[in-house]
């Protein structure tokens, strides 16, 4: 049974490592993945952006952990949500908005019981404390309903709509990769009834006619506009950062034109 | 059998997944785990903190190898260390000071017999010549006597004492994590005596009053002080980064105030 | 069977976690080593460097993976090599020219039967889409001539010449490490008639006599230059950053003088 991590714990601590060695000494023979440490401290949103996108790439009956998880050792509660035959542990605190976003779970569970968890409990570290101990626990077979009590539902951040407008749409930058490309929040759904030979996205002062089909398309320098791994309208510049070169920055509006 | 990695190498050069590759080649089925390639270049007190906060959450004969190695090729011994079940490996510069703070290894060996060595061995990276196939031959079984000569003692770094004055403790900053969260010396067991509701901590201009029980009851802005998961003062701002805002760095002085 | 990855993705995103969810949904008993992500985006001839140095210390038939990769979706063939027993999967653009720098191919195959990628495949992520499932399906033992139509030959790269002038070598800086160390092209052998103890090495002002035996022999300050891990020439400072001192970079000359 496969465990993915994602967190904001960086490369630059044990705190990952820590975790690693917590699920060994309870399952040793668990399948650890880390599927993205490089989360913005504090950034539940990239998170759950982040894992929107990826849950679907793992085999099912994956156990996803996700800690991005500022309010650690206070009131949000500490969660297990099953649905479609997987499985996601983490903060009560939207991390799993948009992997769950279609779905219904089958079961939500507060990790009350503390039987699961490292003695002592720090409050700051809930990771290596509750998180990793009841994965790995999960991984070993223990049913979802042993970790505690059930719970009605679980907290969903806000996905920003897409606006249509006259002859637009308006939408925005919702993620900056490492490479620096912009990705927006347009999906190809949302352009589905439009010619695309005549698009133009505009975003600040950046304006970019038609959209590419790969980045190599960028060769004559200047930004292109193309639809990326995630289905996304992505602003990029090819073998350059677009980020860096235009400063925009998630929140910023991007506006596909239609005839204009 | 578990193999842990921590080193100074960072994320940038192919120099961990080449120690993986000597290691996977003398034991296919060896589990090894990236504890921490972050720890600053040539930084030995940091490693030698990271490993003593790290190791208790590893099951019980863990190989544990660190290779922050300034001296490399040089007169600094490479070792190999048993002690309470566990195995340390590395160079004797005092990186496993912490990990073994309280112990009387039960064996010390001067890794001196070349045959588990990499031919030709190199003067400047034993972490792929000795450290990683002597861990991995260790991990097959090999008794740790056949690695060299044994040795009478470690070399083991100086902790920061806490110095108890009429009406505080003054510690220091001995780790920043990658939130910028600022540990310092002061254990949980240093303020034992003292009423918490009447401390105050102060690092240069910085002054708190009181203990924050987790991160989150710093919502209202403005630094707090905590006991974190290695059970250390620390000093943190919410959703922010102490280290940036103070410009405070490990070495500088740290006061807890009584009835100030 | 071991597969290693190196990429450009670095460590912000989930790209490299999604590979793997892949490689582990087809082949749940996969051996995946991170080998490097922190090549600079786009730098093939970084990771063409980085893999040189890399393959020999991994077993024989190992599958290795680079995906450094800026003609993704456009006319660059994505392919699978077969050489010395082992296997290399990725653009064909030069990646694995150093790897195979001696060798001639035993196959060459071009990555086209679909029926071993991801459906629908994206133009902007084949390693997700083309070569993260060709490698787990190479891992459970499909033969390399089904992955798709045989290729007469793959793209090398020029490895730049160290020139012999009339009492010197002219190389240059070919690569940079984490800890800031110039690396150059002038390797152990180009240097085997030249008396080592009159040399001097030369890069812009810098002037550095005779050759040092390891990194702590500049304990007393001062650049030095010494034979690496990878037996090439290379420029460093003890414990500082001699890339960042000297602003040197890839592409600038070096010169060893004898017996000036």
């Amino acid at each position: 049974m496969l465990i993915t991590l994602t967190t904001d714990f960086g490369y630059q601590d044990p705190f990952v490592g820590v975790m690693k060695g917590v699920i060994f000494g309870i399952n040793p023979h668990a399948d650890v993945i880390d599927l993205n440490h490089g989360i913005s401290p504090q950034d539940v949103m990239a998170a759950a952006i982040s894992l929107r996108h990826s849950v679907r790439y793992f085999p099912q009956g994956t156990i996803h952990v996700a800690i991005v998880d500022p309010g650690v050792g206070g009131e949000r509660r500490p969660l297990l949500i099953e649905s479609a035959g997987n499985y996601f542990i983490g903060p009560d605190n939207g991390v799993f908005s948009f992997a769950l976003e279609d779905q219904q779970p089958d079961r939500i569970i507060c990790l009350s019981d503390s039987k699961y968890h490292l003695q002592p409990t720090s409050m700051t570290f809930h990771g290596r404390d509750i998180f990793a101990p009841v994965a790995a626990h999960l991984s070993l077979g223990v049913p979802a309903k042993e970790f505690g009590e059930s719970a009605e539902s679980f907290r969903r951040l806000l996905w920003p709509k897409v606006v249509r407008q006259t002859n637009c749409l308006k939408g925005e930058i919702v993620y900056v990769d490492g490479f620096g490309n912009l990705f927006t929040n347009i999906g190809k759904e949302d352009l589905r009834e439009f010619p695309s030979e005549k698009l133009s996205v505009t975003v600040g002062t950046i304006e970019i006619t038609g959209l590419a089909p790969n980045y190599a398309a960028g060769t004559g320098g200047g930004y292109i506009a193309l639809f990326n791994s995630w289905d996304f309208l992505e602003i990029s510049l090819y073998k350059d950062n677009a980020q860096r070169r235009s400063q925009a920055k998630p929140g910023d509006k991007v506006y596909v034109w239609f005839n204009r």
